[in-house]
């Protein structure tokens, strides 16, 4: 069955999780350029996470194809060892994909990201040709449906949506935005309306926000949605970091990004709430972005499980609510093997010297406003000096 | 060449990290139970495990055999889904390890790791009979060395000791215990003094305890030698978490072991800190044990690249300090391509509401001694209500 | 020269502190009632307190009548030791605060507050015949002017302010709202609308916030008073406490509410940021509640000294931001005696198992909403069981 | 009765707050040289400091002569508007506590502390002239008995009790040390041992650290005691900040001190927690020195109300453990009203940007030390810039 059946049953449907982040970490993916030749460097480590997230619940594989347009690819070309072409990519990730999808029941889905050319002011013909370079791979390995993701401008998403209908093929899009909208104001209900009117069927948002706030944006784009008599269902794939102190550009700006992240990740619990808070908001397309793994994934699936009425594969080495800590020989140990003591855990960070949240960088004070406040301030200042000095009470 | 020869020669030898933990996220073991049934199961989990830590800069690849003692497996065998023997663990753990250390220029390790048999109280001939039947299996796949690891009290991993020198082969043998010594109050000099005696060439810890504890536990393991005028090489495999308010036993107490230790979870650049420490205080054998991903090694391999004289595979994905940012669009974020940016950061934990600090479960204070204080207390309590009542100023 | 002369002609006007809190620090208020019986059991208490806001600056001395209306004191009048008429608590309160006015060059100002008789729903003129109470005493007394402040009802504030106004002398009023307005919903710039039409001549906010939200009130109120082409000069008197976390009826939901809030007070900079911030939107009345101390007031001064040119009294016993440090014989004490030391210090907690946001109590889920989502999960939580034990993947 | 006949018939005596700090925050002392001119500048303000110690249950009022030494005076004489002789300043502080303790039943002790001319390395002779000259004035007022307080190192300290033994009354003495000891590296335990036999009846420690590391210098000494079967009256006067983060110096290295120390601040319930501490191990005077307000030794004397038999004069304006509460209106802070919740409440900073811990200044690396392991550090990391460079894997 199609994504849109399945969706139009009413079925959950459980997206994969960051494969960027995930692959880094294992070393096959550079920070910086974040680009997928991986699939051809290393393919048996692209299939082992396919796998990993095929078993923990995924019904979605998403080609490993982020930032695989040609121009990015070119763009970030001097950090690639050995120069691979678009294409050799791009069809090495369709064909891993199915391979692991074929192990179990899972759709593959095609997916193109933002483009260097149009952040560089390029015209709509250009973006659309790069997106149409990818699509021909999409359908010569014809893959089941595709994704246009992590956008964060409304206008080159429809771009990407005209292009990627273009195959006849259903067409999710996720923007990488939080409850303040795209890059150029336009808002999350907004957005929503442009990307059903370009033909998107499934809407939403990935990466870039933490969980919560994810949640919340999807649910202003349904607002939006419903206010423009629109239908479509809805789409989460938010960061599997607590972001409370991003601004509108999301976790990018943070200071800890993107090395700096690790005491912000989730645990299963955070994304149990997730996936129950997503669920409640009506959103049946839910997965993850960077920071996912596969466990988190994992942990969507079994809080939903009641709804679904099965577990997943890897639920065979998890206890439901870390009842597996039951056969702990210390009792304290044992008195964790229960819902409520995860569910209200406060979890430490063992840092006692850093601070709880971060002021996001270049929030755009412009070097001429900063210049200014700091000779008014040193005004003040000189002038208070004088009069401490002069003892002017 | 051999560990030894390597070791005595003066060069770095980096290990490994953490299994059990990494294949819990990946979905291939349990908590609570925490056994490799894995590498009978799924095999090509283990091994592309195994293979990005060579890639990261392993020189160790140790046999994926930790809790494989028959009286393990058997005590928590209902987790394991198909009866699986204990030989057949401990040989396909061999058969994968060995296959990646071909792949590159790695030993392979055979490892034991502490028994119930012990903690049950049975007898020295049982427990050592439980190490000598994986020994067996050791011998017969031909591992490059053996290290007995994970042992909370000394006498049994002298024991470990005593079985595995009848190999022939050399042996490691590391605790995992802090500054306050082992369960029965030995202290860490005297632990290394007796392991050494024993027949150990390389004596440390491992587990349990954060990088900084543990460079100082080997620091009081190299103190005690000294005193005893012994000789031996050092090694160290602290957990990638930060844990300043563990207790003497460590991790296991702190309220959010297993699911709620992510905030706690080392960068890199605390894990080069580490290195540096650990390789300043004399330590050669350097690795991971819990919590430590891929992108750990690396980072242990990167920061004594300078001594070692190169890189490791895996640094082709990695820039120095996060110079790969310096391409970055954003200005704010190119500033943060350099060594001091991220030696410096104090990264936010993304949680305004969780403490930095836990306090460990069961600190031993006995029922009746609880029951007492509250006794008390209420006493008090009671006689300074009635003092308010009848104010009595 | 009046209060309205001196904004009219735009001096900066600097009100008094916290008397509640500081005096309840002091043993002479008591949490709970917060009423001010102590102008007559202790009236060299509550001079004392006086005199130290004069010395630190205060151009307004406001009497020590908050929760001084006749039924509020019959109300908490179990909590006093020995019954005093309202109006001798009134007349005392008028007495100290003259006096101590006469030392310097002050205002006295007589204050109304929220009354119980409106909480409890009574009549307008009810409500009214309690502030005309007071105001009788005010007129007696020769009060220079007349604050109502502290209303969580911008319909109650306006009853106090109409009373108020029939004395003919100027009227101040502030509320203890947030940026999300008065109980009823009122947004701030309505309330202020309402307030000036009643005849107040100075409008804003005081208590229950912290500054900086606070000063946003005041700059919505201010926008609100331009919308409805209004004028009133701005005041100001918020907590000393930091309350990002506040929820929508200020810091008493917080869980540290009243005797846990040690944490959150203010640093004198953190005070000269406040100054400075309400100065440049353009207030011009700016004092303090609930946690300004004489010191906190004095840091308005000094901050605010450029523009007055001159240093309130306590100054004499205070360096220009740490410059009383430079003599120390410690050298890295030394280094602290400059601004930009103190400005960008994160001050630490010394608190390592504390966070550092609280949830709100109270935030009006109702007990049978409660009850249901209980219910729903605990229907959920059985199937997930019943899922595992079936292990039905 | 005397100080020794109270605490010989086992009486739990009550001391008194920090001066300084709370002079300073109410505009009478300055930070910095920290010195008690005020006795004659503002009589009124110490007067009125004394009787909130008093009326919280201070059985001992301690004469304002803090760094009242001549040399002290002299040294930080150009803090000090007018010229005031050394002899006034003392003489002023005796005449006001005395009037004061007379309100009530408090015994007046005068107090010493160390002198600059023992820190710039002057003799014996003089030192103990500077003692003399306060004891002068003490002798001339009748103080009841003496206290030598706040001293680094024991060696002054001795020589302290020595001259105010002198006077035939009894002598207490406390010095500014943690369970690291003097600053010449004498044990707690050597320096009670040295106290005693130089004459003090009362030993313990005042200042430096907080509550709880306090309590366990004076344990240290008591053992110190016992070892060298000597018998002495313990004495404990910590700060009112929380400083688990302080070095062996104490709070001064903290980089909040002296400005920024607000979020450290204890509240009642932390000081009740250690006045119960200090009891448990022995302590019988028990009171504060910095940071300690008068609410904070109304804590003390309520928590050991039961012991005692009776409550302070100022608990008349607070009840039990919050059971004041239990009137508000609103149902969650009625359910504040209870130990439980106030015991166990974990207080927010409402600091999210800051940390819990600091690391005190002045760790005591040298310039050369510090600048070789920078030279090390270029070294490894120019060498780590080339191997990147030249991708040597």
């Amino acid at each position: 069955q199609g994504i849109l059946e399945r969706l139009d049953a009413g079925e959950i449907v459980i997206g994969d999780g960051g494969f960027v982040f995930a692959l880094e970490k294992r070393g096959y993916v550079k920070a910086g350029p974040w680009t997928p030749e991986a699939t051809v460097e290393h393919p048996e480590a692209v299939r082992q996470l396919h796998r990993e997230f095929l078993r923990a619940g995924s019904n979605v594989l998403q080609t490993f194809t982020f930032y695989a347009s040609e121009d990015k690819l070119e763009n970030r070309g001097n950090y690639v060892a050995e120069k691979i072409s678009c294409n050799k990519v791009n069809e090495a990730a369709c064909d891993i994909a199915r391979d692991v999808a074929n192990e179990g029941d899972a759709l593959v889905a095609g997916g193109v990201s933002q483009t260097p050319s149009y952040l560089s002011c390029k015209d709509k013909t250009e973006v659309k040709a790069a997106f149409r370079k990818q699509l021909e791979v999409f359908m010569k390995k014809d893959v089941d449906f595709l994704i246009a993701e992590y956008f964060e401008h409304v206008e080159e998403a429809v771009w990407a949506v005209e292009v990627l209908k273009e195959s006849g093929k259903p067409v999710a899009a996720t923007m990488c935005i939080g409850p303040e909208g795209d890059m150029h104001g336009v808002s999350p209900g907004q957005c929503a309306v442009q990307l059903v009117k370009a033909g998107a069927s499934i809407v939403g948002v990935n990466c870039h926000f933490d969980p919560e706030t994810s949640v919340e944006t999807v649910r202003l784009m349904k607002e939006g949605l419903q206010a423009a008599k629109l239908k479509a269902h809805l789409m989460c794939q938010p960061l599997a970091f607590h972001t409370p102190d991003c601004g509108k550009q999301g976790f990018i700006d943070l200071p800890e990004f993107p090395f700096g992240l690790e005491p912000r990740i989730a645990t299963r619990w955070d994304i149990q709430k997730y996936a129950r808070k997503a669920y409640d908001i009506g959103i049946r397309f839910i997965g993850g972005c960077c920071g996912f793994e596969p466990y988190h994934i994992r942990a969507i699936a079994e809080e939903l499980a009641p709804e679904r009425g099965f577990l997943p594969e890897a639920s065979e080495k998890h206890g439901n609510w870390g009842d597996n800590l039951s056969m702990h020989t210390k009792p304290w140990v044992r008195a964790r093997a229960r819902k409520e003591y995860w569910e209200n855990l406060k979890p430490a960070s063992g840092r006692p010297y850093c601070p709880c949240m971060s002021k996001p960088d270049g929030w755009g004070v412009t070097k001429g406003a900063k210049e200014l406040m700091q000779q008014k301030e040193a005004t003040t200042e000189q002038q208070l000096k004088e009069l401490f000095q002069k003892k002017k009470f």
